[in-house]
């Protein structure tokens, strides 16, 4: 059966390029980074390589790339490190109600520490409102975490604008950019942020390979401590191969990211439309057009999320109904929830998120595919049944 | 130039067939495991197939079994995790001198948040006395932490008495078996510790894969907060390639470690009781017997450890002189000054440590290249002149 891959969210491809540079350091030179001799050497200018690759796609200095081995572990690494930095400053955070759940979850291992955090709540498309942020900043606050793209609803927030409300408060602005580093412009000096989280499966690279950007001259504690990698700010063997592949992925994003990003959007554009014309009772979720070019998410009323995918995948289709990290939890999204879609609503998520190499093609069988899935699921839904009676069919 | 790479403690090289299992992982099998549809689905299922060769090689079940990204990051969970789980029962914890930075610097963190710590001590063997842990032991103990073998001088610990010891306290012990691991047997059971920590890239698999074994119904808090992996104790998507590679390497290690053992531990023998009647005032350092079987370390007086490790890395010999993760700190090795050695011999400190394909050729080589290496940097030490001239040379 021909399989269709559609869930860039949970993770891309390898670019074969990136695993070609990752090869090496597989095989030959597996020399750990900080022994002394050529063998140690050798893996040290591939990581520092790496980390001025991804300084590029940036914007950055290298000395302020951090790698981690997750996008969960750069957000926590930055709620807790930079929260706890501060600790005699103050003892608040403010973040959004739509953030991943590494950054919410950090923030409520804060709380048992003794600090607090304000949710500020989004509009029905997903933004957040950089005044709500500034009504919510109190003079405890010292730290604002707002992502820049929320990978279930794919919707861009205005972080340019929080982070600017925060340097005028002299107060850190963290943003988990996981879902948009590689697949947008991310310019660390244009948004005005004082740490930023990517991770290399969003854009072609390994699992495995992260990064926190922080801004030069920021306090921040580790979250793993230990020997003197990572500026002793992660301590840590560094995982060689699958650092120097992010930086490849970084390098191949700077050049491609906006071909890549035109096609995937033309093809994403189409879906948007015609996804709910063929099917009854959809609807889009997130922005219309402040989205991940990449990115289509819908609603499916008397649906649950769970069997849309399983019936797509049977068909050789893999989506998503939301984020891999709480997939398998079947509860509704907090997104979805946050952006104030009914709960049975919500349950109905699923998300097609294009990758490098999806055609037009992929995308015609897709639309062809859908209709009968739904039609079959909604079979046994007793509460389309009364849908339909009502309509009087 | 032939070049002779001794130093495993710091980086195994990946087996050959442990990177043939990755490679599906990092071309084709790209899915995220915690994604419902048929590409989530098989990197799930390797990643339990992996979990189940390391509970394999530990004697521990595969729900015991928890992936990290490090040895460090496994220390950090444990040490951090398992206190912090306990606090309302007590704060105080009992650590050998002698522990990996990132044990020792984990419960420096806990220090900040009230916790105290107790470092007992070793004897010039690098050994811990069961008993001085016992008297250590206060009613608030709430963890105790000793690890299994050190690396730097290759001690080996008397974990299961420390263990028993705990148990009769019923106080959780855990144990940093990083170098251990894949070198010789560990057993849980027989140990008796309530967690263990392990790194791949010390047995032939890849940087980035660890581990932490953790006994059932055991409580921990997570050092990354976020998604459901690792059943919500680490937060995160999982490297899947390396965690493959990971189980691979258990698998290996549970048929060859025996063999391996013998052929290193016979050249080992050689270099250690060869090299210092080829060069006049080195000693041994770590225990003659209870130790790693790939394991020789040694002080050499009158000499730096980073003069010693470059002038033999010009001769084509890797290896080190402590830890990987602090070599470049270039401060005398809190192991060595724990066991009572003086700062100047601690700063002279070489560890040579065997990996597959090591020959006696090699050793043998080594032996001839390290008296005119020693003698060279001692030419140009004040202290050596000294020391000749007042031996009447």
């Amino acid at each position: 059966m021909r399989r269709i891959y559609l869930d860039h969210i949970a993770s891309t491809p390898v670019h074969p390029l990136v695993l070609e540079e990752m090869l090496p350091y597989l095989k030959e030179r597996f020399g750990n980074p900080q022994s002394l001799h050529a063998d140690g050497q050798e893996a040290m200018a591939a990581l520092e390589e790496a980390r001025e690759k991804v300084a590029g796609l940036l914007g950055a200095e290298s000395a302020e790339v951090y790698f981690t081995a997750s996008g969960s572990e750069s957000n926590n690494l930055a709620v807790k490190g930079l929260a706890l930095a501060q600790r005699e400053k103050g003892n608040h955070l403010v973040l959004s109600a739509v953030e991943h759940q590494s950054v919410l979850h950090a923030a409520k291992s804060l709380e048992k520490l003794g600090f607090t955090a304000t949710l500020v709540s989004v509009d029905k498309q997903g933004r957040v409102d950089p005044e709500e942020v500034r009504r919510a900043l109190r003079k405890e606050t010292v730290l604002v975490s707002v992502m820049l793209a929320n990978g279930e609803v794919g919707t861009i927030e205005p972080v340019a604008e929080i982070a600017e409300i925060c340097r005028s408060r002299k107060i850190l602005f963290h943003s988990d950019a996981v879902d948009a580093v590689g697949n947008i412009p991310v310019n660390v000096k244009t948004l005005g942020v004082d740490a930023l989280s990517l991770a290399a499966h969003q854009f072609y690279g390994p699992k495995g390979a992260a990064a926190l950007f922080l801004k030069k001259a920021t306090r921040i504690l580790p979250l793993i401590d230990g020997g003197i990698q990572e500026g002793g700010r992660r301590a840590g063997t560094e995982n060689v191969a699958a650092i120097v592949g992010l930086g490849k992925a970084a390098e191949l994003a700077a050049a491609e990211m906006a071909a890549r990003g035109l096609l995937q959007s033309g093809l994403r554009d189409k879906l948007m439309v015609e996804l709910p014309r063929r099917v009854d009772r959809v609807v889009l979720t997130g922005h219309p057009v402040e989205r991940l070019p990449h990115h289509a998410s819908f609603c499916v009323e008397f649906i649950e999320g769970e069997g849309m995918l399983l019936g797509l995948d049977m068909k050789g289709i893999a989506c998503s109904s939301g984020s891999a990290c709480t997939s398998k939890a079947l509860k509704a999204s907090h997104v979805l929830l946050a952006m104030g879609l009914d709960h049975a609503l919500a349950q109905g998520s699923v998300v097609f998120s294009l990758v490098d190499g999806t055609t037009s093609d992929d995308i015609g069988h897709l639309l062809e595919v859908f209709p009968p899935v739904i039609d079959r699921l909604r079979k046994m839904s007793p509460l389309y049944t009364k849908y339909l009676e009502e309509k009087g069919q």
